[in-house]
């Protein structure tokens, strides 16, 4: 199994944008020199624990001192941003990363991140998504066109042999894309899987990462696409220490913990998605140790191959567990043991189980 | 007489975007160190020559490795971004430099760069420029507000006590803005002066340098705000050496004489541009030596000197002078040198002279 960190960040709102930006370059290199194969950053312009406006600032901030991991905004909203500007600024750090970028995209979950784009609701956002990812495959192929959408117009001009144009094509001719989904069912994931995008599930239950494999894996066999169990990236709250109780410890008290009672168990319950991660839980009683028992993958190196392992049997598994970023920053070390003991003693020993 | 990067980036089109990346990065810090006060940075989608697509991804790539120095685009374009998103992104920018950070705007020069964006021309391009001022100023004040504009819909979401919004003010709560002007009488200056933005006088002749300060000036004081003229800054090609002899070789054969016989003097020549920088010359027989003589300040650091209290005493003077960035990768070490000279033995004895 590989490991990647998806920075969404879950930092505490108090935490200054120099310290979210610190801490999530200094976790991208941490990342890199553990070897997680892959550093996810997301994009939200309102809220106040996901508080990275864009993620390239941190991509072109980690670029240069890390080595391997690839660099990847989680995902980008392409409905903010004309898909113009987006697109030749993508093709531009492919190239700065020499190859370690995938781009993921999403429509967008948030009706106050909308309003700042003065979009009065999200409904036409995966309609905007789809467009800007049409202008942004043109721009990529280097040729001039113009094009005139429901939502932007946009081209590349014509060759002048006077002025010849930079070269935007990307690194390697073409950009890896991801899609991220999280309902039953998810039509992102559907979508993603008919344009062989990588799909990322975002953790709703143990069914739902059963579900969202077929989901996408049947839209891709329909469009003719041959795609890989492996490909599947699983989001998890992850967390590994010596023993059992520290790593409880670690989490509770720590960012882990911290982000579930103040943002994410409000938040999940508001939307009713808890029922779907805890199926035979009452909701209303749902405290950090059902979370800790039943929701994170938490404790020794020993019982952190043994869950996961048991979830990769009922689910049929997947290649990359994407474990989500929390707010260690008053004391980095233990948590990035935690990221360390997963590729030295998890990853090897769940190869063996 | 302060000093700062003026980093459009002249470099050579053979230059890979890493390799333009980590030059720009790698001259902030630089000048940084020297003692630079501003470090600009352009946004060109197009450009062979002019070939960063934006210069947030240098000041984020920057912000850590530098202490004092302030990270500017130069100019952003906010016709090419959604102002909601710049907005946010600025601000968040303003906090992770601690302050250091100047936005320069602009309209935008060059068609094919409209064309990746959809516009056929630049004609909206300016006005598209104050809307997005005028959205993000609102955006900046944190506060809930709807706007339908002519070119773009933005706003700030209504306060809700289940979910504080993040805090988007920026740092000292205002940003520092920019502009920049080229032609005689520059109708941008005019509007920067009402309202009271940093003039940025791109050079077009020394007459120009006097004309673009009494534009300036003028429109100030009729808006009632009292201007410093040390507030200039001037753009100029720049290059000390230990001999005259020196410089001239470094410049002629360097990035500097490679950038004005490939780019700047075709350029210059295509648009009228050349005769205002060389009012008693035929334009038809500029060469290196003319530029060096006459466009160029180049020289030992007492040539220098001389040069820059003459152009001062004749145009009235400046504050900053904006040293071009030029393409010097392939031998660093004698290009680093000449930023130091600057600080190191123009400016004392300039102040002297």
């Amino acid at each position: 199994m590989k490991f990647a960190m998806f920075q969404t960040p879950f930092m505490r709102p108090s935490r200054s944008p120099r310290e979210v930006f610190d801490w999530a370059v200094d976790q991208a290199v941490e990342c890199d020199r553990v070897g997680f194969t892959e550093y996810w950053i997301g994009e939200h312009a309102t809220m106040t624990y996901e508080s990275i406006p864009n993620p390239e600032l941190i991509i072109a901030a980690a670029a240069r001192d890390t080595e391997s991991i690839k660099l990847c905004p989680g995902a980008h909203l392409p409905a903010y941003s004309h898909p113009g500007s987006l697109a030749v600024q993508v093709s531009w750090l492919t190239h700065v990363t020499e190859g370690r970028y995938i781009l993921g995209v999403g429509a967008g979950a948030y009706p106050s991140d909308a309003v700042v784009r003065g979009l009065p609701d999200l409904k036409n956002n995966h309609r905007m998504m789809l467009e800007a990812l049409e202008i942004m495959e043109r721009v990529w192929q280097g040729e001039p066109f113009r094009f005139e959408g429901e939502f932007w117009n946009a081209g590349f001009p014509e060759s002048d042999p006077a002025h010849p144009w930079r070269d935007v094509r990307p690194f390697g001719g073409s950009v890896e894309i991801a899609m991220a989904g999280l309902s039953p069912n998810s039509p992102t994931l559907s979508f993603a899987g008919s344009r062989k995008y990588l799909p990322l599930s975002v953790y709703a239950g143990e069914a739902a990462i059963a579900n969202h494999w077929e989901t996408y894996s049947a839209a891709a066999a329909e469009a003719g696409h041959v795609v890989d169990r492996s490909d599947l990236h699983v989001v998890r709250d992850v967390l590994v220490a010596e023993t059992d109780a520290e790593a409880k410890k670690l989490a509770v008290e720590g960012g882990m913990g911290e982000a579930w009672r103040n943002y994410l168990l409000p938040v999940y319950k508001q939307f009713g998605l808890l029922q779907a991660m805890l199926p035979d839980h009452d909701i209303d009683t749902v405290d950090m140790d059902t979370l800790a028992e039943h929701v994170w993958i938490i404790g020794s190196p020993e019982t952190v191959v043994e869950k996961l392992a048991d979830i990769q049997q009922r689910t049929g598994g997947w290649g990359t567990t994407m474990v989500y970023g929390h707010d260690y920053t008053e004391d980095p070390k233990p948590w990035n043991q935690s990221l360390e003991l997963l590729t030295t003693e998890v990853a090897p020993k769940l190869a063996n189980a």
